[in-house]
């Protein structure tokens, strides 16, 4: 299912974004009106994320009272030290990241065959080289396990992405980031650049 | 500032994670009651989080609205694979991680020194290595940046925290996730291990 808002490279770079961050953060809303923020494992697939827990608990009594929700998924790739582009002033320091921010409503799964199909996908993206039974509902050592536990879906209905790396910056300041991450090579840097020259318009 | 409910060891081992972690989640609330979560990086400084960012914007006018926030930070250390303790079922599988959980209020910091002592903060956690003229408030081109900015306290009014590394296995389980750990070899899997041995009971 293609989201309008994207087009289908930004949504492919989407998907690809999701699949390789293994938890994102999920807001709720407590009886009293206040935000909480739990740190979850996720799958994100068709439009929708899916995430399971206890079916008793804090997170679970906020999502019944109030079936908003908000999901924000985020990695940093690089911090920009200031002196990359001053030699004086501390203010041009920032971090390079891609965050992707869902809002929507949030429903429990019952079926117990929907249970075992997210389950899958939660294991294909968490232990992709495999090492245990398929899992069937239909078996009886799975099927007890999924009645145990919840799994809920998050219907996206808005989607919003931020790939910072540096679009706002001068073709001479991006320069000097540029030369700034290849002097210091730190294990990501390079992918930074990379990141850069894909995003800034300069570059391309 | 010592909080009441940790032990100095504990508060110390806080203190150190929330050096090491550059970024954050905020959830926040807007004038629907829904929540919202952002990414941020922050400081944690004597029982405070402090964040800095536009001072327009929605994050900003949910805060007016809503002073109540939470605010989360979460490490993974290691995906454990479920073969690592079953060879047949998937349902092991899991992850280690640390978080901590913050709810409290928000306000803003206009005091143009107190700005400059939090700016200060940020440089030291995130570019340690210096490379900047100090952040005076008092030298012109610090002030009239430091006046464009808004920075945000969150006053803590209940903290959480949780490391989980298997503390919950019986002793034959934990044995496995460990010598799993050392076989696979992955880049934080022998500092999973300390972990362990730190916080499982039966490895102290």
């Amino acid at each position: 299912m293609r989201r309008q808002e994207f087009s289908v490279q930004e949504e492919n770079e989407l998907i690809q974004f999701l699949s390789e961050i293994t938890f994102g953060f999920l807001g709720t809303v407590d009886d009293q009106g206040c935000p909480r923020v739990t740190p979850i494992n996720f799958v994100y697939d068709q439009g929708s994320f899916y995430f399971h827990g206890s079916r008793v608990g804090e997170k679970m009594n906020h999502m019944r009272i109030h079936e908003q929700v908000s999901f924000t998924v985020a990695d940093e790739y690089a911090l920009i030290p200031s002196y990359f582009s001053d030699p004086a002033l501390a203010c041009p320091a920032t971090s390079y990241f891609k965050s992707v921010m869902v809002s929507g409503t949030v429903e429990v799964i019952n079926d117990l065959s929907e249970k075992g199909r997210i389950f899958t996908l939660f294991m294909r993206k968490l232990q992709p080289e495999g090492g245990y039974d398929p899992i069937d509902p239909t078996d009886p050592r799975y099927a007890s396990r999924l009645k145990g536990v919840a799994v809920m879906k998050i219907r996206s209905k808005h989607l919003s992405a931020k790939f910072k790396f540096g679009q706002n910056l001068s073709e001479a300041a991006r320069d000097q980031v540029v030369s700034g991450l290849e002097r210091r090579g730190h294990e990501r840097d390079q992918e930074t650049i990379e990141q850069m020259k894909k995003y800034c318009p300069h570059m391309q």
